[in-house]
């Protein structure tokens, strides 16, 4: 591979030492897995980035102490359903419950379990279930390909697919993976969505090198992938090391560190267009790239806002070349360039086009421009001529089904 | 009146001296009027405010130039259909020569006119059918509602009413009148749609104070709506004031000043509300208060991000009482405060109850909640507890509808 690492098949149990489980607990669904547990066979380094909202669900508050503490971890558990927000302080006391259930079921220390939860805000937690979810999956707990997949789709919502990948490379004499899960699609309830991602390595790679690779990471996957511009009260994305791959431990910046880097880009890049690409309701992935950009950060801000547009988005709902929408929504970004100097061009599986050249509408078909637009996976290219940067952000179209499910009734 | 102004009817030619007429010119639509004109008997000091999206329109760039000269204005061309935005050159000479024609057919001078678009971006105006309305409209202009009426219905895109409102109130010794049209009620192709609102009155006023008090007033009014989040390339408030109503000059800040800054702030307000009121698909008017602010800025910025906020949106177009999302919007605003200090109501014609208190729920009865959120206007008020100020903004609901007229190819 030309990058440097090789994907592979698996998601969460992909790395050495990594096991997983789910059960249904009867958290509010009926009829399906409804929780999950990461587990690692020995203690692992860990990382983490959570919501930026200042109403922050309890299992954000209780993992962000963990990470800070610098507390080794060695499960996670999982609870779809609840989300554990807005419950005040009997909502951190389930946390705690929940992760001195987890420590019993498993002989491991209190601190080392981490939780998350996804689903409707406001509610207590069935504690009686959870502790009984928890007791029911440690026995479960399973390496291998398997559980890694039941554990992504017990912790689903209003998410249509479960969402895997992972990745080997060779780093330091030893072949290192990561593998990760996680899930959309929209914020809350009654659709009960959250973004979690749960990334596991047996990478050995000091603490603060894991923490550095994360935050970086995050910038350009996560935080690039847009839905409906709500910010949940839960996003949680976790970084387990167990360092059990047997490389040369990760100590410093250099070429063992940016190939970690390279083969976690390629984890987080797909987990994330996998959210993006099963947002509610929607028919499409929508990726825009902005190049030319004098700076990186100019190049982010006018690809959200184009991702994050409401009007672009049901254009590309309705397969239309509405480049108008497109140029509109890089005017309000609040990012300076020249509309006069901007080339766009869409593409997909279907061609590649150009629409618009220096500004102003080439001469281009509507009907070939529909046809590209009429696939699953389309994409939007603008290049400002100001510079070599470049960004890319990932959405979805804006659908009746968006609609349809954010309007319903709770239930 | 306890504000001491008197609502009255009519629109851009309730005050003093101030005719409009409007034509079917055949911009793009067919078998409607889709121009209208309004012209004062003599000029007028003019004030402005327009789009921030650096994607500018031709008309508001024609504008602008001649609101920061100092021009007086006689006369304002408004046509339907094509935005005249993204024209290049050809453009701002279509803006030119449609201020020329206009200028003859009146006896005025070019630079005492102005002009606006709404409608299709990237398409060049038929400039013959444009000079051709302009030639039709000028021996129509009448003063009288009449003129009026027609003129705010000319200028409608995918509004479903005609918008106008007019006021008046003692100043100076004598009756001021302010009046004033608008439209929305998306954004921009193939929906047409752009902000356009055009206020006269027949004060008389210095042109500092009449620019101050339109800049301050569209703080409050016209930037404190969203009907999608996407600013046009075409938004434009114009503000004419011909002296005619014999009032005592206001050319300092003081009683008079602040009457009429109250009186136009009616008329903004209203001409605002009926803007969110009548956006792309919608079926309710969705005010939300923020109230017990630390600073005004503080309390818009909240207010904003939950008109915004597309799950909100569609949770009010469900009439369902999901107030976890009105909360989350909140705390991703950017805006800080006690998520745990917040008190939340629900208000409309049907009554008004408490939602949540100290942050958590009360013990409310959502069928009571859905009740009130049926009508077609709906408030939510937050209150979170850390000072005096407050804001207010004006939304509405996202509905099968907006997805519907904004998926639509272009035709």
């Amino acid at each position: 591979m030309e990058k440097g690492f090789t994907p592979i098949a698996g998601g969460v149990t992909a790395a050495k030492g990594f096991m997983a489980a789910s059960t249904a607990a009867g958290i509010k669904y009926s009829g399906r897995q409804d929780m999950a547990m990461i587990y690692s066979r020995i203690p692992c380094r860990a990382a983490g980035t959570f919501t930026t909202n200042i109403v922050k669900a309890a299992p954000v508050k209780w993992d962000q102490a963990r990470i800070e503490e610098g507390a080794a971890a060695q499960a996670v558990v999982i609870n779809a359903g609840i989300a554990n927000a807005c419950t005040g302080q009997e909502g951190m006391d389930y946390c705690s419950q929940t992760a001195e259930a987890a420590a019993q079921a498993l002989g491991i220390p209190k601190e080392s379990v981490l939780v998350a939860s996804t689903g409707v805000i406001g509610m207590q937690l069935p504690m009686d279930r959870i502790a009984a979810g928890v007791a029911a999956m440690a026995p479960k707990l399973e390496e291998g390909l398997a559980g890694g997949e039941a554990a992504s789709k017990a912790i689903m919502t209003t998410d249509t697919k479960n969402k895997e990948a992972a990745v080997q490379v060779e780093i330091g004499g030893a072949t290192v993976t990561i593998g990760g899960m996680c899930k959309g699609s929209g914020m809350i309830h009654p659709n009960m969505c959250t973004m979690l991602s749960f990334v596991t390595t047996d990478a050995a790679i000091s603490r603060d090198l894991l923490l550095a690779a994360l935050r970086e990471d995050i910038k350009d996957t996560y935080n690039m992938i847009s839905v409906d511009g709500d910010t949940s009260t839960n996003d949680t994305v976790l970084l387990l090391a167990n360092g059990m791959a047997g490389n040369a431990e990760i100590t410093e910046k250099g070429p063992d560190y940016e190939a970690f880097c390279r083969a976690l880009r390629y984890v987080n890049e797909t987990l994330s267009k996998k959210i993006a690409g099963d947002g509610e309701g929607c028919t499409a992935l929508f990726e825009v790239q902005i190049r030319g950009a004098a700076t990186k950060e100019q190049a982010k801000v006018l690809a959200k806002a184009v991702i994050t547009s409401n009007l672009t988005k049901a254009a590309i709902f309705g397969h239309d070349a509405n480049w108008g929408r497109i140029l509109c929504a890089m005017g309000y970004s609040g990012a300076q360039f020249d509309p006069e100097k901007v080339d766009l061009f869409f593409e997909s599986r279907a061609g590649r086009m150009q629409i618009i050249a220096d500004g102003v509408a080439v001469d281009y078909s509507e009907e070939q421009a529909t046809k590209i637009l009429s696939e699953p996976e389309v994409r939007a290219i603008a290049d400002i001529k100001m510079g070599e940067e470049e960004a890319t952000a990932w959405g979805c179209d804006l659908t009746f089904d968006y609609v349809k499910i954010n309007a319903d009734y709770r239930s």
